[in-house]
């Protein structure tokens, strides 16, 4: 084939927050297939607050991006050669193919999706990786009773406003954290949380109060530093604190806590999770997703750069907290 | 009755550490017995850390002490004049009567006790709610299997040095922390630890790396502070914190932790408890616990400060770490 890949590798490692140095867009030719295997074009790439950590080279829950590879990322695609029996030209695709147009693989750990009653792309947010984690951390961890009341940071995020709708639907009372007023009012008008307190407005501390007056039984953690602070001071007795992002401290800079003497006055019990590792809980956790976002019940927003050469700048926004909902980037 | 009471009472809330002022001495008379009272002469009265919580009137998991009322406490003593139907003159009993050498009570909350195969001073200790609390922590919380790593601060203290022993009968490998050479001895040598880092040698990072080559699978959490965030940066993968004491925020100072991050990054289970409100695991653990002691397999110290006008500046000492295992005040 005389097909040409273009893929972005990681040049080098971050020193404190990402620069667009770090990575370097290379051209090389596509392979022949071999026996067994297909070639995907994704169509789409997600960009997720995990990317941040893999690019140390320190010890952390996934393994360290390595220099000169392709960076890695979940894909969404369609099957457009193969020697393989388990795939035919046309299927729709979701795996981890990475930061690049095309990939030649075996077809391990790539899923057959249907693109007919679901968009492609939101496999890769609500019926997908950040949508399972929603649903693990929310309903495993926390695990609300109606009438409880869930707070939710990253509100208006991937994972944030799948985990406040999943919340109300049980009955809880949800306040989401999120940042500028934009992103508060989607929050409660699009995804129907009760409130949502603007962090970047300097009054959290008293709008926290006044968001949650029965005080705070189950938190879902997406971002780290004051929040958690303050919300660790207004937990219940024998409330739940599910930690699944810290994007505050993925530049390096430590997260202190003060409050963590509410973990034994409030009797609390603080988990942290990684969705990848709870492989059972995805068949439940997808057909629940699916079924509430084919129905319309289940509602999400995409944030999408357009190319391949704009994921660097995607993902550096991404950290900053400068996406709405689902960060991903169009390849086709 | 003609018999004078001795008791403390909570004379001022502490303004940052605790001072004798804040307590008063009074001396009243014994009230008649009605029908359905006995009167207990209080042997042994015991100091907790949280009594320092009760002192403040603030939000904590137990209710704030009055002032002018007796200061509330665990005592062991002996029954010395009933008319109430279940109690008879020369039991002992194990309750809450506070600080004061005689009480009138209904028998509520009162626990009759065999005195013949275990010390009656022992039922405020390793065979009383610390024991409890250690068993409580390490089985329900920690559950270690055999082969892994649990580090125990305030090793030498009444509840430390019980979570290790439990530990070590659970064929794991007990690390201690605890403050200077004779206290860290004796966590090796008399408790059975496999070792004891000393926090006040300076080199507690290196001396925590040393001893836990392969990493800490369970914390059991008695202090808070500095230990805290260097075991947080040790936990590995699926780790147990049990909290059950914040000793170092006690007087207010916040007690900051930096590592918070390990939650996510080891997905670490952090859990506060108090351990009063899991009655009905107490009488598998008093079981446990009692026979332990009385084969003399589980080994305990006593601090035993002389005379309840002693009992201030021995909870000040508490609480700045001078006690040896349980702290005591021997009234009788």
């Amino acid at each position: 084939m005389s097909l040409q890949n273009q893929r972005i590798v990681l040049a080098s490692r971050p020193r404190g927050q990402v620069v667009p140095e770090n990575f370097r867009l290379e051209s090389v030719a596509v392979p022949e297939l071999a026996e067994g295997q297909l070639l995907v074009r994704n169509d789409w790439l997600s960009l997720d607050p995990y990317m941040r950590g893999r690019m140390d080279d320190v010890r952390s829950y996934v393994a360290p991006q390595a220099l000169d590879d392709v960076m890695g990322g979940g894909t969404a695609g369609e099957v457009i050669a193969s020697r393989h029996p388990g795939f035919a030209i046309g299927d729709k695709v979701v795996g981890r193919l990475g930061w690049q147009h095309y990939a030649v693989t075996d077809g391990a750990g790539l899923n057959k999706v249907d693109a007919s009653r679901i968009p492609l792309s939101a496999y890769l947010g609500c019926v997908g990786m950040p949508g399972v984690t929603a649903w693990y951390g929310l309903t495993q961890i926390i695990a609300p009773k109606a009438g409880e009341t869930v707070v939710v940071s990253a509100a208006s995020g991937a994972v944030g406003s799948v985990v406040g709708q999943l919340a109300k639907a049980r009955g809880c009372r949800v306040v989401g954290v999120a940042g500028g007023p934009d992103k508060c009012r989607a929050v409660v008008e699009e995804f129907g949380f009760d409130a949502c307190i603007d962090y970047k407005a300097g009054r959290l501390r008293d709008d926290l109060a006044a968001a949650t007056p029965q005080g705070i039984d189950g938190y879902f953690e997406n971002t780290g530093g004051e929040v958690l602070d303050l919300v660790l001071a207004r937990m219940n007795a024998f409330g739940r604190i599910a930690v699944c992002g810290l994007i505050a401290g993925y530049d390096g800079q430590p997260i202190p806590v003060n409050n963590i003497r509410a973990i034994l006055v409030s009797r609390l019990k603080v988990q942290g999770f990684i969705i990848s590792e709870h492989p059972e809980f995805w068949p439940t956790a997808l057909a629940e997703l699916g079924e509430a976002v084919a129905s319309g019940r289940l509602r999400y927003r995409e944030t999408v750069a357009q190319g391949l050469a704009s994921a660097p700048e995607a993902l550096i926004g991404l950290l900053k907290g400068r996406n709405f909902g689902k960060q991903l980037v169009r390849l086709g």
